[in-house]
């Protein structure tokens, strides 16, 4: 199996995605918000690239038929229904509904690989199912860390490194790009001690300066979803 | 002392350049090719951005007094002096003489630093020479991967981290972007190896099927100079 990562989302080239397998990883917390709707039992989540966009779309499909989701700079959007923490994501709240969502990072970033063969979302919580997927699609994988506003972000990196380090336990022959393997390397520093890092990163850090420190917690937890959301034309479902 | 190290090119934020000293690093092989040309006592190297514009300068500045150098895909280009080895930078061949330097990573990613307080060039070679060069500027420091065609090169970031440990053997307390704090964990790693990781990289093992394996012995000499090639204006010179 070849697995690349990609460390930034402006380090992808477009071109190659038609033929790959892709997970885009947006630990705090897209990913791991989309991750915890869908088993929380909402229907779909539907990516929006911008405030205006996700507010359109709401109108088209009608206001009260869906949840508008998001935030700008960690905080939830003025005017939307739920901002972008996991715990947010109840059954009670979601259950059977149409989440619009848009984020600063992990939205943008998913809607950029619609060209790939497939797209999954991927967190820690559902990491090992989504190797799992990328295995099974046959397809050489790339996993996009999406990173913050164009930067690098640790977190998305060493969850990567968890999808990577399954393979590796497989396969201790997989191909790996030089950001794969350093990707394996760095999770294996810090597979036991997810919670420590993910608080001390720059966006951890950030978020628990805003008071989102169960957030954090939350998105520490490895495997413990098997729920893989897949992007289907403009929609995330689980596959 | 606050250090950022920027993984790919693209994810570096140019207009944040002004007031920023900054060390671009392309270990394979420009940045150790243009320390071992000044170390053997050439006036210059002005990095040119395509081939045309290396003919061009040689033209203008006289092809008799110039020394031609670069690569495409590793190899010398045809009709230049010299390709991109350090072992061929030797005071016979170079001594006094300006050289014009087009390789497909390095020499591009230097120019786009230009409005920067300061640009260093950075190998391992001068890694400890350009820490304290950084750190005498009291700006702060962006240490910028070259990587190649776009893509992350691991040896680069080895390098970066060469970098940022010596900031974090003076004080443990540097501000580190999340960047910086991966490559000074992949570096510790790697530290006691890195003839044998630099041969293991992607581009290391390209280089070595081209022949190239004694180039790979030498791009991984730690703290071997204590030149420090700083851009000035067009032109890259001994600080």
């Amino acid at each position: 199996m070849r697995i690349d990562t990609v460390l930034v989302p402006a380090e992808l080239n477009e071109s190659a995605l038609p033929g790959q397998a892709v997970a885009v990883v947006d630990v705090l917390r897209s990913s791991t918000s989309i991750v915890a709707a869908l088993d929380a039992g909402c229907k779909e989540v539907i990516p929006a690239a911008s405030i205006e966009e996700a507010s359109k779309l709401a109108e088209t499909l009608g206001r009260d038929h869906v949840l508008l989701c998001g935030e700008r700079e960690g905080q939830k959007i003025g005017g939307f229904d739920l901002g972008n923490s996991p715990l947010e994501f109840t059954p009670e709240t979601v259950k059977d509904k149409t989440l619009i969502m848009s984020t600063t990072n992990g939205t943008a970033a998913t809607l950029r690989l619609k060209p790939a063969t497939m797209v999954a979302i991927a967190s820690f919580t559902n990491a090992g199912a989504v190797y799992q997927a990328l295995k099974r699609s046959g397809a050489p994988a790339t996993i996009v860390c999406a990173g913050k506003l164009g930067r690098f972000s640790l977190e998305d990196l060493l969850c990567a490194g968890a999808i990577v380090a399954r393979a590796l336990e497989e396969d201790a022959k997989a191909e790996l790009s030089d950001g794969s393997r350093m990707a394996a390397q760095m999770y294996k520093k810090y597979a036991k001690n997810l919670h420590r890092i993910l608080a001390k990163t720059e966006h951890g850090a950030y978020l628990i300066s805003l008071g989102f420190k169960n957030d954090i917690k939350f998105c520490a937890n490895l495997d413990t979803s098997l729920t893989v959301p897949i992007l289907l034309e403009s929609r995330i479902m689980k596959s």
